[in-house]
């Protein structure tokens, strides 16, 4: 058996929070659902899924509940999946109303023969599937405007590895500010912002989504793996800094390697991490704290 | 000064057709587009685009006009287009009235800061910027539907290099048949259907678009090649037979290494291809030829 594991994060970039504890407490959260559902005999698949549904409930980041506005106020969600086993993958892009992003991912990659549906063919699925809507009055507050106008943004995202040796990964966002209607960043994108291979690591990505696109950020962390036999922090190190940063961007990522270590450097003032210690012990991080 | 180059294809499946002449001079015709576009001292991108309008204008390829039926008779295409000296790159998603996918894509990549624009959100854009429309009835015809039924599916794609030793990538494609409405395949995403970086390779791919996601098997080429040190060719084939194939699919693709060799492998009985020789000469080629 191996040891089970789980991290999460909150999104890079912004200046940190005044008071960071409200985020510390969501991130503490998330990590004890997805300790949860492994503790239970669940998949690395359903501890990723479970963390980030709680992250896009919590109004404090930048998906599900939280998001960002759009050039013209429109709410649009991305959100991936992958599972490490199968490699099967689900995403979907420019949502509007469903709940849980991530949960219809995850309907994606198990009942449907494709991996990513933009749009309003999303929603229809999710409406067949019975998953959760909500109107645009939840998913955003004038509170939370004003919080996300004094703060950060923040896509979330999960890695994890269950009992039975396998690795997924899970990342949810609520997009970047003043985008263009229609924009689908890194985190629903296959190798961008979410990846995960059995035998090899799983990775959930965060910051400048058109820059980890092009560096192919997620799925070239795994090559440094695999290629170059790479240690998986000095891997996510690398990425970051050779990779991402010479395209002018920055971002963070959390990943879990097939033995359970945790790597969760960033290249920006802030990045919202949590993470189980071997013992178990739930651990966070805002400020600009050790990279791996 | 480099040896400028370009290969197309015009999709892998299906069966080859009774006559197969249509077919090779409409590749004949992209590679010319190209190849003049190189010969007049135009960019890797401006090649790789001009042959891949021309494929999309012709009916009788899936992209462009000559498009794949979906599972509400919706038309949607997608496009993608990467640029390997500035690893820059654009694409959209489920566009459906949009002349030249490609072009959008293009016009993404160069005036915007996003690099994947789904849907109406995409097509607005095409508005703003004058790009050509058409209404759905020049996308199919009764005769086109007939064509479609009789023989096989197809992305077109192209990868060009340019006397500046500057490589593109590009890829275009009308879905899969029967596919839900907003499904997005590997066609316009970074590092699954399209990749392009100096230096290393361009590949546009072609197939079962879900594992070439899953795979993220354009960046995978690119992967081997700058990790392991392989060849193009044998990089190309290792990502469809070992990375590809389990996954229970098959595709091909068009590659070009930073010094002007082309791969065109495939796993499928049939693929059209067409290539320029050292010489000049346009080659093309529809069954099961050399893999690469």
């Amino acid at each position: 058996m191996a040891q089970a594991g789980i991290a999460v994060h909150g999104g890079a970039g912004g200046r940190p929070p005044a008071d960071d504890r409200p985020h510390r407490k969501a991130l503490e959260q998330a990590l004890e659902a997805g300790a949860r559902a492994l503790r239970e005999g669940g998949s690395a698949v359903a501890a990723a899924q479970a963390a980030v549904e709680l992250l896009e409930d919590c109004p404090l980041f930048n998906a599900g509940r939280g998001w960002v506005l759009h050039q013209d106020g429109a709410v649009e969600m991305d959100a991936g999946i992958m599972c490490g086993r199968t490699r099967r993958a689900g995403a979907v892009a420019a949502v509007t109303r469903v709940r849980n992003p991530i949960a219809l991912a995850a309907a994606v990659m198990e009942r449907s023969d494709h991996v990513l549906i933009a749009g309003d063919g999303a929603e229809r699925l999710a409406k067949a599937w019975d998953l959760r809507f909500e109107d645009s009055a939840w998913f955003v507050t004038e509170r939370q405007l004003e919080r996300w106008n004094a703060t950060a943004r923040g896509t979330v995202g999960a890695v994890a590895l269950d009992s039975a040796g396998h690795l997924a990964a899970a990342t949810s966002t609520g997009g970047t500010r003043g985008q263009i209607p229609g924009r689908v960043g890194d985190s629903p994108l296959v190798g961008a912002g979410v990846y995960a291979e059995d035998g090899v690591c799983a990775i959930s990505a965060t910051g400048d989504g058109e820059a980890l696109i092009r560096a192919v950020a997620a799925h070239e962390v795994a090559a440094l793996v695999r290629h170059r036999g790479m240690d998986l922090g000095e891997a996510a190190r690398t990425v970051l800094e050779y990779r991402v940063r010479p395209l002018g961007a920055h971002g963070g990522l959390v990943a879990m390697s097939a033995a359970g270590d945790i790597a969760k450097p960033s290249t920006t003032e802030t990045m919202y991490r949590g993470w189980l210690t071997a013992d178990g012990w739930a651990r966070t991080a805002v400020g600009p704290g050790p990279a791996a």
